[in-house]
């Protein structure tokens, strides 16, 4: 029967030599192909468009390795992609660096690899450098991903917590808690009448309009790990001012409040990969919105609340349903390891 | 006795709140201070001295993770150093993305943090953005490190395998092996009597005098995993020319070869992380091996062999003490796991 056996990964293959080339000649380059890439030297040569640039890095542990709406290929390359998109830049290049352990299924790897091609393809980024390592059995938990990525400063866009001002709206470009509730309920094993999905996707399309046609955008960051109350929390910290949103204006779907409600979590420290929030001048917060209800990522878009003066310690406050207030804490980060 | 028990790492390090906020903040920051990370935001801001760079990345899961000469945090900043320098470059700009797995010795992070902050200081390079995740016990083994790096290449200098020609010579700056058989004899637990110790250096300094003050310096690249048999055999791959070193004129120490030949490795297969091979002009060549051996990291350099015209498929080939020749083969990689 060994030939039904599937092909693994040898730890040979994170050795330099014969295998290490014939993986990457043969399971990576086809998949991302590109011309700074297919040189293969240890660093890629690039010629940007200026010297304005932002660099980030993120890796990506995330389990399940495949999920509703995505996989840790495609999280690998859209989460980088928004790190450069939210500072204010047009992602352009990505470093990709595997750690495989050893028995991994080559067909996953694949499977992994080709998400990872489409969705550069896709937004318009090449892989240019790469490295693979392996390790034992036992010593990582199937392939961990680590992408670096560069962007070309948007001319003029100048983004910082510096340039929040009271009476600024905070936008977001759609509902929360996808990407978050969607893991845990796969990893729980736990089916909900509507299928749940992660929202992950490459959001720099979108911000760049934002930032480009609009003008009066001050700050935006992508909501990942700690949900909106991480990114709001860490707006407010040492700021002279508030953040005071409303309940009633978060999207968020029916069926994840759901599944968060049954599991016994709060939406807004839920992670999501496929959400940014941007803070707005109140002159510019009706056109902003517009362009993000015009593109598909912001199709659920909507202006959720204000930055305030602060009494005191800055605090973010929920205004709730009812007319209620509560502070909205920065999560202590137990809710979902691996969720990215 | 809860008092004597060792602070560990937490899931909830990577979780994105209030403890990874923490981490970086009392951990991290003060040992790799500068004003791009201290903005803390998810991509650093950087305004670049040119528009030609170099990339790349590379993940470090070497074990174990402190060695005779180095340690992971070191490794990671020197690796990634060498492959920005190699292609040309001076590097700039550094990433760091930490993978640590539950448990693990909050002050082992810091002796590695501490070696990193240092090795980069040193090599006036900056860590300028990050990322820690946190994996379950026993999903990874004790702590993974990515770099990505960014260079900007030396004007007028372009090294590439195109350039090379029969006759060129091969330079090397100094004895290979050590770091490969370091880290296989303190894993196996062998003394040697003379203490092996890794050759783990950051090689920019070095390498940008080559390029600036030679002029013939064709192609570099460092020798690492696969040692300096891989390098060789990339550089004549689908080439058509072949490659002749000399066996009496390539630098090992007594001590690596003993340790090699009593474990039945061959030292040309052998890790080195602070040891580069140049392909150099034959009129350059002893400027080169002199500007190399007035440098602390290039004081064992040597002229080991030439470019030489190839009969039929391009070999590299060894020419023995005795005057017979061996081919020196693509190692197939399963030398030495985890060796970076």
């Amino acid at each position: 029967m060994a030939h039904d056996e599937p092909q693994r990964v040898l730890l040979a293959h994170g050795g330099g030599g014969q295998l290490t080339s014939q993986l990457i000649r043969e399971l990576i380059l086809p998949h991302l192909k590109n011309e700074a890439l297919s040189s293969l030297g240890d660093s890629a040569c690039l010629e940007l468009a200026s010297t304005s640039i932002c660099l980030t890095t993120d890796s990506y542990v995330v389990k399940p390795l495949f999920f509703h709406g995505g996989d840790i290929g495609k999280l690998a390359v859209c989460g980088t992609i928004n790190d450069l998109a939210v500072a204010g830049s047009r992602p352009v290049a990505l470093t990709l660096s595997l750690i495989v352990e050893e028995g991994f299924e080559m067909g996953l790897l694949e499977r992994i690899l080709e998400s990872i091609g489409r969705t550069a393809r896709e937004s318009h980024v090449s892989i240019v450098t790469g490295d693979t390592k392996t390790v034992e059995r036992g010593s990582a938990d199937g392939v961990f991903i680590n992408t670096a990525g560069i962007g070309i400063r948007l001319p003029g866009v100048n983004p910082g917590l510096d340039r929040i001002a009271v009476g600024d709206r905070i936008l977001i470009n759609g509902t929360i808690g996808d990407h978050g509730m969607t893991i845990i309920s796969q990893r729980e094993g736990i089916r909900f009448e509507s299928r749940l999905a992660s929202d992950c996707a490459a959001l720099a399309d979108l911000t760049c309009r934002l930032f480009e046609q609009a003008g009066g955008v001050k700050f935006m960051r992508d909501a990942t790990r700690g949900g909106l109350a991480a990114v709001l929390n860490e707006m407010v910290e040492g700021a002279d001012f508030g953040i005071e949103i409303r309940d009633t204006d978060i999207p968020i779907k029916p069926s994840v409040q759901a599944a968060a409600d049954m599991l016994g979590f709060d939406v807004l420290n839920i992670a999501n990969e496929g959400k940014f929030v941007a803070v707005v001048s109140p002159a510019t917060a009706d056109a902003c919105l517009s362009i993000c209800r015009s593109h598909p990522l912001g199709r659920d878009a909507a202006l959720i609340g204000e930055v305030v003066a602060s009494q005191g310690a800055p605090l973010v406050e929920l205004r709730t349903k009812i007319g209620g207030k509560r502070i909205v804490q920065m999560p202590y980060g137990r809710e979902l390891p691996r969720i990215c």
